[in-house]
Formats: structure tokens, sequence, C-alpha cells
């Protein structure tokens, strides 16, 4: 059994915090921010030391229609600019591009060009190839580039170690555990850590977490991810996002220890605008009927069908799902 | 380092689980509940197989007036029997019994005139030669007696392991782990239940753990101490408990893989009961006050003042915290 890295007093310099609330909280209001939730939430994120904020996704707008999203679903370079100005901080600016969505080749420019620092490829198991091609075409033109394997616990142990494989042969800096359907507990956590830092050592890549609170667990699996050397840490304001969300960012940044990291710009934002978010009717963060997806490895849109839909026949509901995903 | 006992995919048959929803639980609404709702969280945990279901405190009426509490708080021998009969059922009944506030010598009968299985006796780590005359008397009585340490996070090493020595040399069967303002990191309860399994072992005791929820981790901290061989497992329906509340029951039976376990009961009791409890305006559960109280190690009752006072000023409150607990 590997040794957990650093301790609960000292801090690891090789720490990264990703704030992803834009781009996952982006899934529950359909990317419909207002200019001055971005922008506060871009001054908070600098001021609690955040290393990097993910202003959303950069998807086509050939398979999206813009006027069904916010402008966050794609994240034209102006519209980033319009916050951020040239981005004269030392916090980076990301965004996610999905396999199959995005039209990398004209909608990546050349990072002299941009104000983004880094791209963040989304790729299912079947996918790596197309996310490999997506990686060296970011990586050449001058980004720092990550991977996420979405939904590896519905990938069998050997394919994972042959996607893993041809990824970190790859120019990617960082490699992803995702846990789409919050399925996974801390034991399970460790394990893949392990796994993923394996090769990731062989090939001088670093790992990435980033967890769903279905089960209650985003939180604990991200520090223990972190305790087997995982490094870039995805987290969201309040857990904002798709339906039980992601990793509390408040809670992220009372567990590190580096002082770099202040959480009380982020309890204001909270205060000034996560509130209100709620108050406006939208619906995040663990409840019964996610813990149902999570526990049997199912998509979470049931459950937030379940939830919209007012009901609250838990049982029944849990039959359905048996029915239908087993 | 100890190796985890158990696996995800088999069961241990010393687990026991301890609802504790109306003891806890009625620290959030005064013990007021009806006895509709203690009848059918009764029949829920008989189907769920709940091994031990916990009725509330043994408090003395000298010290607390009947008038302001609910009848949990004294859980009179007539007003449980009003609810089980005879009991004859697999599942135990348990009282707690707080050092100093229990006249356990008048209002702890003899087993053989109860309906109560099990004493659980609640103390501080300076009040231990207290608790070992309450666990002494209820062993002599003929009960099954187990012992919550409180408040351990704000115990010396030096004085924890002196009074776990003392405790395991009593008649005590199990002797609980407490995370009584919801401090502690998974690997810290890895660390702890190591440390209580050694003495347990020596002197033939059982474990337990009782979570609470502030920073997100009654859940993951409950599986952690079992992996560690805690067998004693408390949870209450939906997290019901004071403050941030405690290890959700729909969770932890989730987890288990003894086929006497069945979830559905807990769901249709949570759709009956729980979401009208919380539409009458009763609150518990993981908050942002109650991850500050948590990372301070303090007790909660300052975040359920603030959230009573319907106050949003994180930032001024984790100040107010500071200034007046560290």
């Amino acid at each position: 059994m590997a040794e957990r890295h650093g301790s609960l007093v000292s801090f690891r310099p090789d720490i990264r915090v990703v704030d992803c609330t834009l781009r996952d909280g982006g899934l529950v209001n359909n990317f419909r921010f207002t200019d001055e939730f971005v922008k506060d939430l871009y001054l908070a994120n600098i001021k609690a030391g955040v290393d990097y904020m993910e202003f959303g996704y950069k998807a086509s707008k050939e398979i999206f229609n813009p006027d069904s999203f916010g402008k966050w679903k794609f994240c034209d370079e102006k519209d980033i600019r319009a916050i951020v100005g040239d981005n004269k901080t030392d916090m980076k600016i990301s965004v996610m591009a999905d396999v199959g969505r995005t039209d990398f080749k004209k909608d990546i420019v050349p990072r002299k060009d941009s104000v983004i620092d880094m791209i963040r490829v989304a790729t299912y198991i079947n996918t790596i190839p197309a996310a490999i091609e997506m990686i060296e075409d970011a990586k050449q033109k001058g980004y720092e580039v990550t991977v996420n394997i979405m939904a590896v616990s519905k990938v069998s142990d050997a394919e994972l170690v042959s996607g893993l494989e041809l990824l970190a042969q790859s120019s990617v800096d960082v490699i992803y555990l995702v846990d789409s359907f919050g399925v996974f507990y801390p034991e399970q956590v460790e394990k893949l850590v392990n796994q993923y830092m394996e090769v990731a050592n062989k090939y001088g890549k670093k790992i990435g977490i980033h967890a769903h609170n279905n089960q209650q667990l985003a939180f604990a699996n991200t520090i223990e991810a972190i305790s087997r050397g995982a490094s870039y840490l995805d987290a969201t304001v309040s857990g904002l996002g798709r339906g039980a969300g992601n990793c509390y960012m408040e809670s992220l940044l009372s567990f590190l220890r580096n002082p770099k990291y202040n959480k009380i710009a982020i309890f204001n934002f909270v205060e000034k605008h996560i509130l209100a978010l709620k108050e406006e009717g939208n619906k995040w963060g663990f409840d019964i009927p996610y813990l149902l997806t999570g526990i049997l490895n199912s998509h979470p849109s049931t459950a937030i069908q379940f939830i919209k839909d007012g009901r609250s026949d838990y049982s029944i509901f849990y039959q359905e799902l048996i029915d239908n995903v087993l």
C-alpha cells in the first residue's frame, strides 16, 4: 500500500486548485450567468488564490444553437476578455472542450492570440484517439492541456490500463480521474489514484481529480485523491454543478494549508450570488435521488428529472432505476 | 499501517447499525416528535434490518423540566412501551444517558423489568470515573452498555490513552469514537480507530463510530471507521441531528452488503415524515456555518444560532469564531 503524500499540517507546492463553477455549474442553468456573477467570481477566485478558473465549454456552434445557451457554453475569446481584459493576474484561465462537440481546429486559436491558458479535453474511453488529436492540436498551439476520462466507473480494468497508457504517451500535461456519476468510495479513489499515479510518474504527467457529490463524498474523495498524489483539484463554489454537484470550494480551501489560499472572498461571493441563485429556483446538491443513481452507477439525468418533476416517491424511482439501468 | 477490514463486496457479520434519529434528531426539535412519527420510524427500522433503535435520552426530571421537552428526552418505560409493546422483534432498543444528567440509580430499572436492551453512556474525558460508575450500574442491571467519549477532538493524546485504558478495563461492551464537532478528516479517523481498536482488542471490546456532518464527511468518516474495524455504526434518517446532522442512514444502508439491510422502508419513511419535518421549518444538515465551526474545532451552537438568526454574513461569523474560539 502506497503511503500518503504530504501531511495535514504542511502543504504541497504542486497543488493546483481549478474552479469549475461556471463550467459544471453552467449545466444547472444552461450557462445563463449574469456578467456581474462572472466578474465577481473572477475577482473572488483571484483573491482566494485559486490557480485556474474555468469559464465554460468551447462548444461547437454548428452543433449547439447559441440562442439556447448562455455564452459560457461557447467561451468566445471576446466574451472572456470582456470580463478579464488581458488577465494580467496570477490566475490562469481554462476552458473545456468535449471530444466530438468542439470545432477545435477553428475555435481554439493559437495561445499567443488567446487569453486562455489551458485547454481541458473531455473524452470517453472509446474516443481517446480523437482526444489525443485534440490534445496534440492544443499543445502545438501552445496551451497547457489536461484530459478528463469521463465515466470511468463504467470502464473495464483492461480498457483503463490501455487508455491511461495511450494518454500518458501523448503531450497532455495532466490526466484527470473523473467520477462522473458519483459512484466511488474513497477506498476506490485510493486504488484508482495509485493506478493513475503509477502511469503518470512513468511519463512525467500529473494527476487531477474531479468528483461528484451523489453520495456526499465529493470532498472526501478529493482529499483522498490529494493524499494519494493527485495535484490538480476541481471544485466549485458551494458545489454548484450538475445534479448532486461537485466538491465545495469552501471545503477544499479550508483543507489546504498553503497560505496563498484564502476562503473569505469565496464566502462573500456565496453571500452575494449563490444564495440568490438558489432562491431563483436553481437546484443542485446532494439528495436521495442522486444517491440512488450514484450507487447504481447511472447517469444523473433521471434524478435531475425526478427532482424537476417534484416527485418524492423514492422507492418507486429506485425500482425504475433498477429496471432501466442494471 | 493496518490493512482494511472486509471488502466492498462481502459483508462483516459483526456490523451493528444503530438508528439515532430520535435521540440526535431530538436536539433539533426538543424531542417533540408525534407518536405517528415514532411508531412509523420503529416499523421502518425493523423492516430495514436496523439492529438498534435509540429512542432518546434518560434525562433527569430534576434537572430538565418535562414541560420544556418532548417525552423522548426522558424515555419513560411506559412511553416506549406505548410504541413497541414488549418489542417482540429482532431489533433492540437503546437509550442514551449523559453523565451528570441522569438519575441512573432510580430511572434505569433492572433490564428484566425494561423493554430497553442497551444503555449508551455519554461522557467527556474528565468524567470517565463517573461514566464507569454508570457503566457498572447498567451492566449489573443486565444491560448491554456502550460509552461515548464526546468531543474527543479536544482531548490530548495522553489523556485519550488513559481514558481508553480505563474504559476498556470496565464492563462496557462498546467504546465509541465520537466526532462531536465534525472536525475529523478520514485520515484522522483511520488513525483514531486504529488506536481504539488496539485497546479494544486487548480487552475484548468493540468499537463504534458516531460522526457529524460539518464538513460533509459524516458518511465518509463512518465508512473509513468500518474499514478500520469499527462495528457499531450510528446513523440517522436523512442525517437528522443537531446542527450539520449525522451520517445518513440511507447512505449507510446503501453501503452495507449484508442482505438483512433494506433501505426501501427508510425511503418511504423519508417521503412520509422527513419532508414534512423540513417543511415545518426544522433545520439541520450541512451548511457553511457548520463547516466553519467544524474546521475550528468548535461547538456547533454558534452556527445553529447564526442560522436561526437568518444571517448570511459568513465572513463576519468566521471572524467572530476566530475571536471567541481560538
